[in-house]
Protein backbone atom coordinates (compact mmCIF):
# COMPACT_ATOMS: atom_id res chain seq x y z
CA UNK A 1 0.00 0.00 0.00
CA UNK A 2 1.10 3.37 -0.58
CA UNK A 3 0.21 6.45 1.48
CA UNK A 4 -0.10 9.48 -0.75
CA UNK A 5 -2.23 11.99 1.42
CA UNK A 6 -0.83 14.94 3.09
CA UNK A 7 1.84 13.57 5.98
CA UNK A 8 -0.78 14.94 8.69
CA UNK A 9 -2.96 11.95 7.87
CA UNK A 10 -0.64 9.04 7.80
CA UNK A 11 -1.91 7.89 11.56
CA UNK A 12 -5.32 8.42 11.22
CA UNK A 13 -5.42 6.36 7.33
CA UNK A 14 -3.19 3.65 8.89
CA UNK A 15 -5.29 3.66 12.11
CA UNK A 16 -8.33 3.01 9.84
CA UNK A 17 -7.02 0.36 7.23
CA UNK A 18 -4.32 -1.15 9.53
CA UNK A 19 -7.19 -3.76 10.97
CA UNK A 20 -7.36 -5.19 6.97
CA UNK A 21 -3.87 -5.58 5.57
CA UNK A 22 -2.72 -8.96 4.96
CA UNK A 23 0.13 -10.68 7.00
CA UNK A 24 3.01 -9.80 4.50
CA UNK A 25 2.13 -6.37 3.38
CA UNK A 26 4.24 -3.98 2.86
CA UNK A 27 3.13 0.12 3.74
CA UNK A 28 5.21 2.68 2.06
CA UNK A 29 4.72 6.36 1.21
CA UNK A 30 5.49 9.37 -0.87
CA UNK A 31 5.22 11.40 1.81
CA UNK A 32 8.01 14.43 1.96
CA UNK A 33 8.65 14.11 6.03
CA UNK A 34 10.26 10.50 7.43
CA UNK A 35 12.52 10.97 10.99
CA UNK A 36 9.99 10.45 13.72
CA UNK A 37 6.89 9.73 11.91
CA UNK A 38 8.83 7.41 10.02
CA UNK A 39 9.03 5.37 13.36
CA UNK A 40 5.94 6.07 14.09
CA UNK A 41 4.87 4.40 11.33
CA UNK A 42 6.80 1.99 11.82
CA UNK A 43 5.56 1.09 15.25
CA UNK A 44 1.55 1.54 13.89
CA UNK A 45 2.12 -1.69 11.81
CA UNK A 46 0.10 -4.44 12.53
CA UNK A 47 1.72 -7.97 13.11
CA UNK A 48 3.28 -9.25 9.60
CA UNK A 49 3.47 -5.77 7.81
CA UNK A 50 6.12 -3.68 7.00
CA UNK A 51 6.72 -0.29 7.23
CA UNK A 52 9.28 1.18 4.37
CA UNK A 53 9.54 5.22 3.81
CA UNK A 54 9.68 6.72 0.73
CA UNK A 55 10.12 9.91 -1.20
CA UNK A 56 10.32 10.56 -4.44
CA UNK A 57 11.63 13.96 -5.62
CA UNK A 58 9.24 14.65 -8.15
CA UNK A 59 5.81 16.60 -8.74
CA UNK A 60 5.04 20.27 -8.68
CA UNK A 61 2.89 23.11 -6.99
CA UNK A 62 0.38 21.89 -8.73
CA UNK A 63 -1.94 18.78 -6.54
CA UNK A 64 -5.07 16.90 -7.97
CA UNK A 65 -5.93 14.14 -10.81
CA UNK A 66 -5.59 16.75 -13.37
CA UNK A 67 -2.08 16.96 -12.56
CA UNK A 68 -1.23 13.77 -13.21
CA UNK A 69 1.13 13.04 -15.50
CA UNK A 70 2.68 9.30 -16.75
CA UNK A 71 6.35 10.40 -16.18
CA UNK A 72 6.25 12.09 -13.72
CA UNK A 73 9.06 9.52 -12.19
CA UNK A 74 10.91 8.78 -15.18
CA UNK A 75 14.86 9.78 -13.98
CA UNK A 76 13.45 11.50 -10.87
CA UNK A 77 15.08 10.41 -7.71
CA UNK A 78 13.56 8.50 -5.02
CA UNK A 79 14.70 8.31 -1.49
CA UNK A 80 14.09 5.28 0.49
CA UNK A 81 14.76 5.82 4.66
CA UNK A 82 15.04 1.99 6.16
CA UNK A 83 15.64 1.85 9.79
CA UNK A 84 17.54 -0.43 11.47
CA UNK A 85 14.24 -3.04 11.54
CA UNK A 86 13.54 -3.15 8.04
CA UNK A 87 13.47 -6.26 6.83
CA UNK A 88 16.39 -6.20 3.70
CA UNK A 89 13.44 -8.34 1.58
CA UNK A 90 11.01 -5.13 1.51
CA UNK A 91 13.97 -2.62 0.96
CA UNK A 92 14.42 -4.50 -2.15
CA UNK A 93 10.17 -4.60 -3.10
CA UNK A 94 10.08 -1.06 -2.46
CA UNK A 95 13.06 -0.50 -4.70
CA UNK A 96 11.91 -2.43 -7.48
CA UNK A 97 8.73 -0.26 -7.13
CA UNK A 98 10.78 2.59 -7.97
CA UNK A 99 13.27 1.36 -10.37
CA UNK A 100 10.29 0.11 -12.71
CA UNK A 101 8.51 3.75 -13.15
CA UNK A 102 11.57 5.03 -14.12
CA UNK A 103 13.12 6.24 -10.43
CA UNK A 104 16.58 6.37 -9.01
CA UNK A 105 16.76 5.13 -5.90
CA UNK A 106 18.66 6.36 -3.15
CA UNK A 107 19.00 5.59 0.77
CA UNK A 108 18.67 8.06 3.86
CA UNK A 109 18.12 7.16 7.64
CA UNK A 110 14.33 8.67 8.24
CA UNK A 111 16.28 11.45 10.42
CA UNK A 112 18.94 12.73 8.01
CA UNK A 113 16.67 12.71 5.04
CA UNK A 114 14.53 15.28 7.15
CA UNK A 115 17.54 17.08 7.85
CA UNK A 116 18.61 17.18 4.11
CA UNK A 117 14.62 18.04 2.67
CA UNK A 118 14.30 20.62 5.42
CA UNK A 119 17.56 22.07 3.72
CA UNK A 120 17.07 22.02 -0.03
CA UNK A 121 12.68 21.50 -0.50
CA UNK A 122 11.21 22.63 2.87
CA UNK A 123 12.77 25.98 3.81
CA UNK A 124 12.95 27.18 -0.15
CA UNK A 125 8.90 26.47 0.29
CA UNK A 126 8.86 28.82 3.66
CA UNK A 127 11.17 31.63 2.28
CA UNK A 128 9.05 31.45 -1.26
CA UNK A 129 5.78 32.47 0.62
CA UNK A 130 7.72 34.82 3.03
CA UNK A 131 8.81 36.79 0.07
CA UNK A 132 5.15 36.73 -1.47
CA UNK A 133 3.75 38.17 1.78
CA UNK A 134 6.61 40.90 1.66
CA UNK A 135 5.21 41.92 -1.28
CA UNK A 136 1.78 41.86 -0.14
CA UNK A 137 3.05 43.69 3.32
CA UNK A 138 4.54 47.03 1.34
CA UNK A 139 2.10 46.73 -2.24
CA UNK A 140 0.58 43.88 -2.86
CA UNK A 141 -0.43 45.55 -6.68
CA UNK A 142 3.50 45.77 -7.10
CA UNK A 143 3.48 41.95 -8.11
CA UNK A 144 2.33 43.22 -11.49
CA UNK A 145 6.06 44.74 -12.35
CA UNK A 146 7.48 40.93 -11.38
CA UNK A 147 9.30 39.38 -13.95
CA UNK A 148 10.71 35.66 -14.47
CA UNK A 149 13.18 36.35 -11.89
CA UNK A 150 10.55 36.69 -9.14
CA UNK A 151 8.20 34.26 -10.88
CA UNK A 152 10.43 31.41 -10.56
CA UNK A 153 11.97 32.31 -7.07
CA UNK A 154 8.40 32.27 -5.83
CA UNK A 155 6.77 29.54 -8.12
CA UNK A 156 6.51 27.08 -5.24
CA UNK A 157 4.18 29.74 -2.89
CA UNK A 158 1.82 28.24 -5.09
CA UNK A 159 1.63 24.96 -3.59
CA UNK A 160 -1.35 23.60 -1.39
CA UNK A 161 -0.98 25.35 2.46
CA UNK A 162 -2.46 22.43 4.15
CA UNK A 163 0.16 20.03 2.79
CA UNK A 164 3.24 22.87 3.50
CA UNK A 165 1.59 23.56 6.61
CA UNK A 166 1.68 19.45 7.61
CA UNK A 167 5.87 19.22 6.76
CA UNK A 168 6.79 22.49 8.01
CA UNK A 169 5.24 20.66 11.83
CA UNK A 170 6.17 17.10 11.23
CA UNK A 171 9.74 18.79 10.29
CA UNK A 172 9.76 21.73 12.86
CA UNK A 173 13.11 20.97 15.06
CA UNK A 174 15.36 20.87 11.47
CA UNK A 175 13.55 23.52 10.04
CA UNK A 176 13.47 26.21 12.63
CA UNK A 177 17.21 25.55 13.18
CA UNK A 178 17.61 25.85 9.31
CA UNK A 179 15.93 29.13 9.61
CA UNK A 180 18.76 30.42 12.15
CA UNK A 181 21.42 29.53 9.68
CA UNK A 182 19.37 31.21 6.91
CA UNK A 183 19.30 34.34 8.90
CA UNK A 184 22.84 34.16 9.44
CA UNK A 185 23.38 33.85 6.21
CA UNK A 186 21.51 36.84 4.98
CA UNK A 187 22.79 39.08 8.09
CA UNK A 188 26.56 38.29 6.69
CA UNK A 189 25.37 39.92 3.30
CA UNK A 190 23.20 42.70 4.60
CA UNK A 191 26.77 43.52 7.25
CA UNK A 192 28.45 43.48 3.42
CA UNK A 193 26.52 46.06 2.53
CA UNK A 194 26.03 48.17 5.58
CA UNK A 195 29.77 48.44 5.32
CA UNK A 196 30.09 48.98 1.64
CA UNK A 197 32.68 45.75 1.48
CA UNK A 198 31.87 45.21 -2.06
CA UNK A 199 34.31 42.85 -2.34
CA UNK A 200 32.93 40.81 0.18
CA UNK A 201 29.36 41.10 -1.42
CA UNK A 202 30.15 40.02 -4.20
CA UNK A 203 32.41 37.44 -2.45
CA UNK A 204 29.19 35.72 -1.33
CA UNK A 205 27.20 35.90 -4.39
CA UNK A 206 30.22 34.21 -6.00
CA UNK A 207 29.88 31.27 -3.59
CA UNK A 208 26.24 30.65 -3.89
CA UNK A 209 26.89 30.78 -7.93
CA UNK A 210 29.52 28.42 -7.92
CA UNK A 211 27.24 25.95 -5.92
CA UNK A 212 24.31 26.54 -7.54
CA UNK A 213 26.04 26.23 -10.73
CA UNK A 214 26.58 22.45 -9.69
CA UNK A 215 22.70 21.59 -10.48
CA UNK B 1 22.44 55.41 -26.82
CA UNK B 2 21.57 53.05 -24.87
CA UNK B 3 24.00 51.82 -21.67
CA UNK B 4 23.29 48.22 -20.96
CA UNK B 5 26.81 48.00 -19.02
CA UNK B 6 26.42 46.91 -15.11
CA UNK B 7 25.17 50.02 -13.31
CA UNK B 8 28.00 50.77 -11.49
CA UNK B 9 30.02 52.23 -14.96
CA UNK B 10 27.18 54.24 -15.96
CA UNK B 11 28.29 57.32 -14.80
CA UNK B 12 32.42 56.76 -16.16
CA UNK B 13 31.07 55.20 -19.28
CA UNK B 14 28.80 59.27 -19.81
CA UNK B 15 32.60 60.84 -18.51
CA UNK B 16 34.38 59.34 -21.57
CA UNK B 17 31.92 59.51 -24.35
CA UNK B 18 29.65 62.47 -23.59
CA UNK B 19 32.43 64.66 -24.98
CA UNK B 20 31.49 63.32 -28.27
CA UNK B 21 27.59 63.08 -28.35
CA UNK B 22 26.12 65.37 -31.03
CA UNK B 23 23.15 68.18 -29.53
CA UNK B 24 20.29 66.46 -29.34
CA UNK B 25 21.04 63.10 -28.62
CA UNK B 26 19.11 61.13 -26.09
CA UNK B 27 20.75 58.97 -23.70
CA UNK B 28 19.09 56.00 -22.14
CA UNK B 29 19.73 52.55 -20.43
CA UNK B 30 18.78 49.14 -19.94
CA UNK B 31 19.47 49.44 -16.24
CA UNK B 32 17.59 47.65 -13.15
CA UNK B 33 18.11 50.36 -10.43
CA UNK B 34 17.14 54.49 -11.46
CA UNK B 35 16.80 56.59 -7.88
CA UNK B 36 19.55 58.62 -7.52
CA UNK B 37 21.37 57.29 -10.54
CA UNK B 38 19.05 58.54 -12.81
CA UNK B 39 19.34 61.83 -11.13
CA UNK B 40 22.75 61.85 -11.16
CA UNK B 41 23.28 60.56 -15.14
CA UNK B 42 20.77 63.93 -15.83
CA UNK B 43 23.40 65.77 -14.37
CA UNK B 44 25.63 64.69 -16.47
CA UNK B 45 24.65 64.75 -19.70
CA UNK B 46 26.59 67.83 -22.04
CA UNK B 47 24.31 70.33 -22.86
CA UNK B 48 21.73 69.45 -25.01
CA UNK B 49 21.78 66.37 -24.89
CA UNK B 50 18.91 64.45 -22.88
CA UNK B 51 18.53 61.44 -20.40
CA UNK B 52 15.61 59.06 -20.18
CA UNK B 53 15.80 56.09 -18.20
CA UNK B 54 14.65 52.88 -19.05
CA UNK B 55 14.29 49.65 -17.58
CA UNK B 56 13.03 46.49 -19.71
CA UNK B 57 11.81 43.71 -17.50
CA UNK B 58 13.67 40.86 -19.65
CA UNK B 59 16.88 38.69 -19.98
CA UNK B 60 17.51 35.89 -17.67
CA UNK B 61 20.48 34.74 -15.21
CA UNK B 62 22.83 34.34 -18.35
CA UNK B 63 25.04 37.19 -19.87
CA UNK B 64 27.30 37.98 -22.62
CA UNK B 65 26.20 37.64 -26.26
CA UNK B 66 25.85 33.94 -26.46
CA UNK B 67 22.75 34.75 -24.28
CA UNK B 68 20.94 37.01 -27.09
CA UNK B 69 17.49 36.08 -28.29
CA UNK B 70 15.43 38.12 -31.20
CA UNK B 71 12.73 37.92 -29.36
CA UNK B 72 13.88 39.09 -26.26
CA UNK B 73 11.67 41.67 -25.46
CA UNK B 74 8.35 40.91 -27.14
CA UNK B 75 5.63 41.08 -24.73
CA UNK B 76 8.28 41.88 -21.74
CA UNK B 77 7.56 45.01 -19.85
CA UNK B 78 9.52 48.44 -19.79
CA UNK B 79 9.72 50.92 -17.44
CA UNK B 80 10.49 54.08 -18.26
CA UNK B 81 11.37 56.68 -15.37
CA UNK B 82 11.11 60.42 -16.84
CA UNK B 83 12.19 63.47 -14.21
CA UNK B 84 9.97 66.45 -13.61
CA UNK B 85 12.91 68.01 -16.21
CA UNK B 86 13.10 65.30 -18.90
CA UNK B 87 11.49 66.97 -22.13
CA UNK B 88 8.34 64.95 -23.17
CA UNK B 89 9.71 64.36 -26.50
CA UNK B 90 12.51 62.19 -25.60
CA UNK B 91 10.42 60.27 -23.44
CA UNK B 92 7.81 59.86 -26.83
CA UNK B 93 11.20 59.08 -28.53
CA UNK B 94 12.45 56.49 -25.80
CA UNK B 95 8.17 54.87 -25.59
CA UNK B 96 9.35 54.17 -29.30
CA UNK B 97 11.69 52.39 -29.15
CA UNK B 98 10.53 49.92 -26.99
CA UNK B 99 7.35 49.84 -28.40
CA UNK B 100 8.77 49.22 -31.83
CA UNK B 101 10.81 45.96 -30.63
CA UNK B 102 7.49 44.50 -28.52
CA UNK B 103 7.56 45.62 -25.32
CA UNK B 104 4.67 46.90 -23.49
CA UNK B 105 5.88 50.65 -21.51
CA UNK B 106 4.63 51.60 -18.25
CA UNK B 107 6.19 54.79 -16.37
CA UNK B 108 7.07 55.20 -12.90
CA UNK B 109 9.24 57.71 -11.33
CA UNK B 110 13.00 56.84 -10.68
CA UNK B 111 12.12 56.62 -7.09
CA UNK B 112 9.24 54.39 -7.08
CA UNK B 113 10.51 52.03 -9.78
CA UNK B 114 13.44 51.45 -7.26
CA UNK B 115 11.39 50.70 -4.66
CA UNK B 116 9.05 48.18 -6.57
CA UNK B 117 12.31 46.61 -7.93
CA UNK B 118 13.86 46.19 -4.83
CA UNK B 119 10.94 44.09 -3.87
CA UNK B 120 9.99 42.26 -6.83
CA UNK B 121 13.66 41.83 -7.96
CA UNK B 122 16.55 42.81 -5.68
CA UNK B 123 15.55 41.22 -2.72
CA UNK B 124 14.84 38.05 -4.45
CA UNK B 125 17.86 38.03 -5.68
CA UNK B 126 19.86 38.77 -2.53
CA UNK B 127 17.27 35.65 -1.06
CA UNK B 128 18.21 33.57 -4.16
CA UNK B 129 22.18 33.76 -2.76
CA UNK B 130 21.13 33.29 0.47
CA UNK B 131 19.76 30.18 0.23
CA UNK B 132 22.28 28.46 -1.63
CA UNK B 133 24.38 29.89 0.89
CA UNK B 134 22.71 28.04 3.93
CA UNK B 135 22.71 24.65 1.82
CA UNK B 136 26.29 25.22 1.54
CA UNK B 137 27.28 25.98 4.98
CA UNK B 138 25.51 23.10 6.32
CA UNK B 139 26.71 20.49 3.96
CA UNK B 140 27.04 21.17 0.04
CA UNK B 141 26.88 18.03 -0.64
CA UNK B 142 22.92 18.06 0.22
CA UNK B 143 22.46 19.98 -3.31
CA UNK B 144 22.57 16.69 -5.38
CA UNK B 145 19.34 16.17 -3.49
CA UNK B 146 17.58 19.65 -4.81
CA UNK B 147 14.59 19.05 -6.91
CA UNK B 148 12.63 21.60 -9.24
CA UNK B 149 11.52 23.44 -6.79
CA UNK B 150 15.06 23.81 -5.20
CA UNK B 151 16.21 24.89 -8.91
CA UNK B 152 13.51 27.14 -9.35
CA UNK B 153 13.66 28.98 -6.29
CA UNK B 154 17.50 29.92 -6.59
CA UNK B 155 17.57 30.08 -10.22
CA UNK B 156 18.29 33.96 -9.85
CA UNK B 157 21.59 32.79 -7.91
CA UNK B 158 23.12 32.08 -11.14
CA UNK B 159 23.41 35.04 -11.89
CA UNK B 160 26.45 37.49 -12.45
CA UNK B 161 27.84 38.15 -8.69
CA UNK B 162 29.44 41.54 -10.24
CA UNK B 163 26.14 42.95 -11.64
CA UNK B 164 24.28 42.06 -8.95
CA UNK B 165 26.24 43.13 -6.07
CA UNK B 166 26.57 46.57 -8.34
CA UNK B 167 23.00 46.83 -8.68
CA UNK B 168 22.90 46.26 -4.84
CA UNK B 169 24.90 48.95 -3.93
CA UNK B 170 22.91 51.39 -6.35
CA UNK B 171 19.64 50.44 -4.18
CA UNK B 172 20.82 50.26 -0.66
CA UNK B 173 18.64 51.83 1.59
CA UNK B 174 15.42 50.35 -0.36
CA UNK B 175 17.26 47.12 -0.05
CA UNK B 176 17.73 47.06 3.44
CA UNK B 177 14.67 48.34 4.53
CA UNK B 178 12.94 45.29 2.64
CA UNK B 179 15.04 42.80 4.10
CA UNK B 180 14.36 44.36 7.21
CA UNK B 181 9.97 44.08 6.11
CA UNK B 182 10.84 39.98 4.58
CA UNK B 183 12.51 39.49 8.72
CA UNK B 184 9.59 40.54 10.00
CA UNK B 185 7.45 38.36 7.65
CA UNK B 186 9.59 35.63 8.49
CA UNK B 187 9.18 35.93 11.90
CA UNK B 188 5.59 35.94 12.00
CA UNK B 189 5.80 32.48 10.64
CA UNK B 190 8.91 30.96 12.76
CA UNK B 191 6.65 32.57 15.63
CA UNK B 192 3.28 30.27 14.60
CA UNK B 193 5.32 27.48 13.89
CA UNK B 194 7.06 27.86 17.46
CA UNK B 195 3.60 28.54 19.24
CA UNK B 196 2.11 24.97 17.28
CA UNK B 197 -0.22 27.34 15.72
CA UNK B 198 -1.57 25.34 12.66
CA UNK B 199 -4.08 27.27 11.58
CA UNK B 200 -2.07 30.94 11.77
CA UNK B 201 0.79 29.24 9.37
CA UNK B 202 -1.68 27.82 6.73
CA UNK B 203 -3.29 31.38 7.00
CA UNK B 204 0.05 33.07 6.10
CA UNK B 205 0.74 30.27 2.99
CA UNK B 206 -2.52 30.99 1.99
CA UNK B 207 -1.86 34.89 1.82
CA UNK B 208 1.43 34.01 -0.02
CA UNK B 209 -0.14 31.71 -2.57
CA UNK B 210 -3.76 34.28 -3.21
CA UNK B 211 -1.04 36.65 -4.10
CA UNK B 212 1.31 35.07 -6.01
CA UNK B 213 -1.93 33.59 -8.00
CA UNK B 214 -2.16 37.11 -9.97
CA UNK B 215 0.77 35.90 -11.85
Amino acid sequence: MVLATPVGCFKSVIEEVGPFLKKGAIVTDVGSVKGRLAREMEGLMPEGVTFVGGHPIAGSDRSGIDAATENLFVGAKCIITPTEHTPEEAVRKVTELWTAIGAEVCFLSPEEHDLVFALVSHLPHLIAYTLVNTVSDVNPEYIHYAGKGFKDTTRVALSSPELWRDICFKNKENLLDLVQRFQESLTSMVDALKRNDSEELESLFEKAQRLRGKL
